[in-house]
């Protein structure tokens, strides 16, 4: 039975998708019964859909889409919140069923899409929003709801990762890295989203969202980036026996969520600490299943259209099978944030001071004025004129104090010279 | 709503899922509005349905179940192919949805379950047959629907994996490690199911149906063991930068599909080379997606009955919302087996043999004869008395030729000296 469908966007993964219609859509015809019709597509570049052959159908007008009665399924690769908002919820409106890939969209506006997906009965499904073309929206949804999820942990954002690898690596620092990720297509021009945790923080509301079955927006997530963490802090953490990652974290406690992206420290020995380079991971741990975990490409065009057609085969399987009963939003508790302020847990600070007598004695006293214990404290990295790296382990503190002793010590007069980089420890 | 469900086997999985049942119910209910109820309990011990407060449904015998008109899901879990094939097949004829974790029952008579549930318009699910809670099939089946996939390799018996781990970390022999398996509850008394293969060949088949939309049974699955694997294999794997797991894996290549389970050789940079212990992976290649890979704990109560409870919840839910078409069979090709013998790959192979002149320019000779070209040779291991271990590693040879070099070889006299190990090298 053929399935209509209106594409909207032919960037990377648009294309992605129309690359893998013209290798499967016999075969998905043959195995699943979905013969996938395209029947509009909508850009700003018409050359990619003449080059595919939907010259005829192409407009420039999402609207042309959004409001085409012959459309059943509107596949919304645009991006954004704007555009992206009213592509999405005139379609679900209109009945028609959409599928997206994006992660900012459902993190700020998912419970309302949700409610207009369900007035008018059709489905919308969004695996392509966290991790590109790993499961795990499906796996969460489906296969492990057997289990209470404590928590779900991932390496969400290729960018960094790919970034943070290099430094570990080959000893760049974070702007060549940076240089480096953006040469290659990686990373943007504006790469705030990636390195500031942003991308990251989206992707960990969804996921926490689905996890612990109670709505968390973006604006829950405390996102903190990359921009601070030094070569020194990479060396600093394999002494430790540790590795940094851009780590995306949701926890349930017996407070609520706990929801997070900050630098991170994890064991080398932890099987996420292996996850190098562009490649993406997703940890769940459930009270039957234990440790779980998902890995895979969590960019490019081909996995995030991996995703996004899994998706679009599924709803039209669906539509085939006359299924009009779905599995849609499933944030059916109200769990409160835990504030970002009560969280304790071990911390390696690298404050970048002045060189000169005294100012260990008073930073130590700092720390001794808030209660925070210290593991170890050891001056690393080269030293430059009239400044050296210290670096301090505390054992299990509180947040609240970390950043009433960082703040204290930014203020005295001429002690920091720098931002310190604050790296938390999971173990 | 209710969903009435006969549980059939409480032995480790069946108590693992009358835990959850305990654990969660409540939680189903709200989150799922699945309110499952169990109005049957059949096994060999009434003690384990009465700790669980299911004294009252009990019956030792599985009939009283599969023809309860009462019934609606029955989940089958006492393993093996004679009951559990009658259980399946009669409480599918009888209308009911079946969830089964049996490996060997759906690798042997899957397509005629399938066409029995089909017939009566019930569901059959299966995830816990492979992979214990990893979710693998769920994302086969729904997720990757999108990808062609070109491989699917799993770690997927628990049991050898923790052995080669152990032999491999510890420096142990094989039958220290297969005890030490034993008395840790990972190997059964007779552990020929695990260590000759068996069990992941029918894991293996199980996948590779769904991978690849073909049929695959056991008997299509070429198994060897690890009974012939040494620490000297172990040590020298290491050392060209390989380790060895018993590796499940199906490809689908322009012949068929190319499906076995033997000892491999991985290198250690790749992802699955990390999965030690009792976990186990699951690896997929997909033209789209690109590699991706499924980890978790392959075996134990909470992991098993997680898949199992999940298939319950999901099968569950479509009973509640109404669905009555699901996605069942997937095998909607009819693709060759490729044979063993055509196989090309590298190998590794360690003879034991006579510590004489003459045996190692005769040995060459037979590679010579059969075309076999040989990139190392090196004897290694600890002389014994009158025996020395010699390790040959082939340039990509044909499955046949080697058969064929090592038959000779065993046929010559007085050469060998124990049974060859004959280790495949994936690259």
């Amino acid at each position: 039975m053929a399935v209509k469908v209106g594409l909207i966007g032919t960037g990377t993964v648009g294309a992605g998708c129309l690359d893998i219609l013209r290798n499967h859509h016999d075969d998905f015809a043959a195995h699943y019964g979905v013969d996938l019709e395209v029947v509009r597509v909508c850009s700003r570049q018409p050359d990619v859909a003449r080059a595919y052959g939907y010259g005829d159908v192409f407009t420039p007008d999402y609207r042309e889409v959004v409001n085409d009665p012959e459309v059943q399924l509107v596949v919304e690769l645009i991006g954004g919140t704007d555009a992206a908002h009213d592509v999405v919820a005139t379609a679900l409106r209109n009945g028609k069923a959409v599928v997206t890939a994006n992660k900012a969209l459902m993190a700020t506006a998912g419970e309302e899409l949700f409610s207009l997906a369900n007035e008018s009965g059709v489905e919308l499904a969004f695996e392509a929003s966290v991790g590109g073309g790993i499961p795990i929206i499906g796996p969460l949804k489906h296969s492990l709801t057997a289990n209470g999820i404590s928590k779900v942990m991932g390496i969400v954002n290729g960018t960094t990762n790919y970034m943070l690898t290099q430094m570990d690596e080959h000893g760049v620092g974070y702007d060549e890295a940076l240089r480096d990720a953006q040469q290659r297509g990686f990373a943007e021009a504006d790469p705030s989203a990636d390195v500031d945790g942003l991308d990251a923080a989206a992707k960990i509301a969804i996921l926490s969202s689905i996890a612990f079955g109670s709505r968390v927006t973006l604006s829950d997530v405390h996102a903190e980036g990359i921009r601070n963490v030094s070569t020194t802090d990479l060396e600093a953490a394999r002494d430790m026996g540790y590795c940094v990652k851009l780590l995306a974290l949701g926890a349930r406690t017996p407070e609520g969520i706990d929801v997070r992206v900050h630098p991170t420290m994890l064991p080398l020995s932890h099987q996420m600490a292996k996850v190098s380079g562009v490649f993406n991971a997703i940890y769940v741990v459930g009270d039957a299943v234990g440790e779980t975990m998902f890995f895979g490409e969590g960019a490019g065009a081909g996995p995030a259209a991996s995703a996004v057609m899994g998706d679009v085969i599924e709803v039209a399987r669906h539509m085939v099978m006359g299924v009009t009963s779905f599995v849609g939003c499933t944030c059916t508790r109200s769990l409160p944030i835990v504030p970002m302020d009560d969280l304790e847990t071990k911390y390696y600070i690298r404050f970048p001071v002045a060189d000169r007598p005294g100012v260990l004695a008073s930073m130590a006293g700092v720390f001794a004025d808030f209660g925070v214990s210290i593991y170890s404290v050891v001056q690393r990295g080269k030293k430059e004129a009239g400044s050296v790296e210290v670096v301090y382990v505390t054992h299990t503190a509180c947040e609240r104090d970390i950043r009433a002793v960082v703040a204290q010590i930014a203020s005295q007069d001429d002690v920091l010279r720098g931002e310190p980089s604050i790296i938390r420890v999971e173990d």
